[in-house]
């Protein structure tokens, strides 16, 4: 658990830790209107494709449980209008739409009854689905156990924490985890220009946490890596191919390059649902070029020139030979990817049918 | 030349572009009091050690050129004065005391003589300066030329402009040069984080040059050179040991890791005044660490939690074996550095002999 709540379910009510002021302020935002949900999913109270997709499914329980609907018919009908609002929050996050769909299986699969039944049935739902993305991450925690030396200096990229899944955490998980079975835990924070989500998230859990870290400028990894001890690198992912090939922040594959040119592990976690076996490398994956303004100025400061051209790349490709090992609910994939991917798939299906 | 003066020295005054409000706002500094050269030089007014030192000599001028002593003796002991309030401006910076040495070396060794005589000859010294430093740059610009193709695409790290020289610059000028001789430049400026140099300064300087430039984040360097193309990386020095590791901003180090894993070379600009044979390797160069307040503020934005942890290296060493060439004011150091570094050196002596 972490040691703040990101985003919780009570007496009907949503209720998120507004992202949006971190780490000035710690505030909480609350609503039982799921169109507000959706707006504050839209403004990135919430962020980290996990979350969204936890606060979607809670939204839809919203939807639910406040009603006004006199039976299931009508119920389905609103229910579907909500899908197509938290659908339309943000259009490209997967883990919505995936949690929509889901909630929506849900109730056309509940036998027909009364109303309310019906909302405790995808309050259900919902709260099955926030289960299962706590465990998956507590196990990719634990699964990296075995590789974190019982000194341990990480370097980390990006935000990987608990304010991007809710709980746990992916690659943060890891720090986390083994900080918290007694191992004694050092965290090099890339503070992960442009958008400083290292700076400004990762920085704040880890003091929540109570754990040691500094924040670093992305530029001084190799200079932190050759004059001081870094024992191993841990990033999250954004998306992974059958080969390895991983996606992620832009700003990994530097990292990668240079914990190699330093003999540093370098390892990525992965939830298995983060792993495409449908695209055999990372030249498959088209990378996202975002708006100028996120080089140009940082808040309201402006830093560049009136005009100055920008090249944006919001991910970038680390090839699967500078990656140790992925790290994912199923165990540790080693290479040759191509075959211990495939299995982590596979291992995690028979997993999740026994959670 | 620039496109844009950044000091000279006119009708008895000193004028500097005012650097503290680029890219923003193009301003001149001006004044006729050495004491508010020196203010001018604490407040960053001017930055970049060469151009520090140029600015040192011309406020010597001021002080000999306004002075109101009767006799040599009187003037001697006013520039000595003058010398202590300049050396005292930013205590750090090794070309501003070598360039008020120079200049009180100089006035030492004019024979006695009217005091209006005497000042003449301090301009004068200071102007050798300015144009020792100019010819120096311009040598580089054009000595790396052999190493630029028809079509080259640079990647730069941090600022090595006429912002920071006066003229023409050093690993800038090498952009400028090809450029300026007909060659079809386009350049990706690392926005060389904590203190943004090239977001702010290069950037700024390329596109009052006219030169086809995009500015990136630092940590996207391996997906640029990855995923379109990059022909050479230029960077400057701040100390080059005598077996080729070099100090220079922090990031640079990165950069050329990244660079090795690509197969691009990686060339440092250096004059011969920054190699430095007394020391042998690296090893040798202590790193300042600098305050956390550039790490977690950028202007008046604060990007961290309060009480958060940062280590803020201000420059890392680049290990000899990661650098293709050196280019310098007398031609082109290749490996082994041991002997071709010291050969430039002492080539250096013999040119400016004769300039």
């Amino acid at each position: 658990m972490a040691h703040y709540t990101v985003l919780e379910f009570v007496d009907g009510r949503l209720r998120m830790l507004d992202q949006r002021r971190l780490p000035q302020e710690m505030t909480y935002f609350e609503t039982e209107d799921y169109r507000q949900a959706a707006d504050a999913i839209r403004e990135m109270v919430v962020r980290g494709a996990p979350a969204i997709g936890v606060a979607a499914a809670y939204a839809m329980a919203l939807a639910a449980l406040h009603s006004q609907a006199r039976d299931s018919a009508a119920l389905l009908g609103e229910l579907e209008q909500a899908a197509g609002v938290l659908r339309a929050a943000r259009p490209t996050a997967v883990n919505l739409f995936w949690a929509v769909e889901r909630i929506m299986e849900c109730i056309k699969n509940t036998p027909d009854g009364p109303v309310a039944d019906l909302g405790q049935a995808v309050l259900r739902e919902a709260g099955a689905i926030a289960a299962e993305n706590a465990w998956l991450c507590k196990q990719i925690g634990l699964n990296a156990l075995e590789l974190v030396p019982e000194q341990a200096t990480f370097i980390h990229h990006c935000n990987t924490g608990a304010l991007a899944t809710v709980e746990y955490g992916t690659a943060l998980g890891i720090i986390s985890t083994a900080h918290a079975h007694g191992k004694k835990v050092f965290a090099y924070v890339d503070e992960t220009r442009p958008r400083l989500q290292g700076a400004r998230l990762t920085a704040w859990e880890l003091q929540q946490l109570g754990i040691p870290h500094a924040v670093i400028v992305d530029g001084a990894s190799g200079y932190i890596m050759k004059s001081r001890h870094v024992d191993l690198a841990v990033v999250g992912c954004d998306r992974v191919a059958a080969n390895g090939d991983t996606a992620n922040k832009i700003g990994t594959y530097n990292l990668a390059i240079v914990a190699r040119a330093h003999g540093v592990p370098f390892y990525v976690a992965a939830p298995t649902s983060s792993i495409d076996l449908a695209i055999a490398s990372g030249e498959q994956i088209e990378i996202e070029e975002r708006s100028a303004s996120e080089v140009v100025r940082v808040g309201a400061e402006q830093i560049t020139p009136q005009g100055t051209q920008v090249a944006n790349p919001a991910f970038d490709v680390t090839p699967a030979e500078y990656i140790t090992a992925f790290v994912t609910e199923a165990g540790i994939a080693r290479p040759p990817f191509g075959e211990s991917l495939a299995e982590m798939v596979e291992k995690a299906k028979d997993l999740t049918r026994n959670v």
